[in-house]
């Protein structure tokens, strides 16, 4: 429960320096027994949709129930722009000085990756340190949501009504990993609009194929800046925890992140050495020109870098 | 034009043997500059929903139009059960004896990465054989999909009315590759559910984000069996490919195409070469149970296998 010693260990982890690095990893393990005791639920929705607004609520909310909140974020803009979210605490002014909450922004990574790992490496501290719900914030377009399905339980989108037809530049194959859609600011003039919305998303849903956790997918309206409908979508979350630990897909999903990342991990290490390599670096310049003029096989391309790569060894 | 040699050719494409490979490679470099001049298409939807007929009736009908048309299929379960797609001929008995039509079973290899690798080669054959219309069939249950979607220009989906409220068993994401989705059996008593089905599946879309060819998809009602509704569809697809050619997208989806199996043949070379070397197969059996019971963190174990790899070079 020691938020200096937890901040001081997620540096650690953010390191680049090798005995930094080292150290993490014995903190990480010796950590590992008392993880896992946690709900992780990933939030997502575009830009103007309210998600700071939104965790300040709902993660002060949460620690009304006797809840201890973690809120994480994964942002892959954050190493260009240099403005990352989270990034200014501000933003979550009463939860950041919360005693039952920690807010820990974005970590500036060269890549997903990295990011990926950080978080997943940051959640196993976070849990041995007490916290039990863990939000991670990511910004909705597209891969970095495909990144944080993978290390959450659930998904909750945030969604606006009445901004146009198309689901608001939210990327394709994001609504089909939300758990819960929750259509927010609804609120004064725009509560009609949101039901509307609603039923709306209700109906679109219905469509679709029943998720793998065999708990449908549920809409509903809040008001982040009114704080309702907050108490709602908690309740939804320990429902679907229920059922899918009852159904034991909570678990088996859990088995197979953990496996995900040991062979993600692994293909991407090894990508790195090939495309590191020197001399792949100057060949596959000009494969893939050949390739993309239509003179070469990709296949064969492919082919003649990896016996390259391999036969150097 | 010749099918004999065609098939002659596809068959040392397919073939394990290392001197037919190199033979098949000599020949795919020289028909490279003769090919990439069709309309590549896949064609899905779960089983019973007519997929045989429908391309029995749709090639047919190409074939008066004065397009030579080739049909490929793309099943992964194949060289499991025995009974591969398109294996039995006389299922398309018009097509495959129609001068300007070419049927070849599914090929049966070991892995989806080869069944891409031999069908992407296959429609290189093809199109320089001077067929100009590519139809690849596959089964609408997931990972074919998208390795046909990264092979072909444009998606028709094959769907049944009244089959309940969700889409039939067709995986995620499915939905969301397809240009074109054709609500098929839209004859007899079937008409009116076919229409609703049309309906409900227009309001869907709707809510969906814009694709990103520019080019919205399309809902449509056919019957393969009275032949209705065929020409509707081929004249859609002519219509996205003239849109596409337009703004360009058609090119630069072809020149992604190459690069990605380009990269995706280096990945899993790679991997290939990783996961069948016997020392790290021993460890990886030992290394993930420890991370399946939550003993190790799956990054540093990755890290672990990674090392030992690269270090044994």
């Amino acid at each position: 429960g020691n938020i200096s010693l937890l901040s001081a260990a997620i540096t650690l982890i953010e390191s680049a320096n090798s005995r930094h690095r080292e150290l993490a990893e014995q903190i990480i393990e010796e950590c590992l027994p008392h993880s896992g005791k946690s709900i992780r639920l990933g939030i997502t929705g575009v830009p103007g949709v309210g998600k700071s607004t939104f965790i300040e609520s709902f993660g002060t909310f949460l620690t009304t129930q006797e809840r201890k909140v973690a809120v994480l974020a994964i942002d892959p803009s954050s190493q260009k722009s240099g403005g990352s979210i989270l990034g200014d605490k501000t933003r979550m002014e009463d939860l950041s000085t919360n005693k039952n909450a920690y807010v820990r922004p974005s970590p500036a990574k060269d890549s997903l990756g990295g990011v990926a790992r950080n978080t997943r490496e940051t959640i196993i501290l976070c849990e041995a340190a007490g916290y039990n719900t863990i939000l991670i914030e990511t910004v909705g377009v597209g891969q970095s949501e495909t990144t944080v399905s993978n290390l959450v339980d659930f998904f909750l989108l945030l969604m606006l009504a009445g901004a146009g037809d198309e689901l608001q530049g939210i990327k394709r194959g994001i609504v089909e990993m939300a758990d819960i859609l929750a259509v927010n600011k609804a609120d004064g003039g725009q509560i009609d609009a949101a039901k509307n919305a609603r039923r709306e998303y209700r109906n679109a849903l219905h469509l679709m194929p029943l998720k793998e956790s065999g708990v449908n997918p549920k809409v509903l309206i809040c008001s982040a800046m009114e704080q309702t409908g907050i108490a709602e979508i908690w309740k939804l979350i320990l429902i679907n925890q229920q059922l899918t630990r009852k159904n034991k897909f909570f678990y088996k999903k859990r088995k197979e992140q953990s496996l995900f990342w040991l062979h993600e991990q692994i293909g991407n290490g090894l990508k790195d050495f090939f495309y590191k390599n020197e001399k792949i670096k100057k060949r596959l310049e000009e494969i893939e020109k050949e390739v993309l003029e239509g003179r070469r096989n990709s296949f064969n391309a492919a082919d003649e870098l990896l016996n390259m790569f391999l036969d150097k060894k």
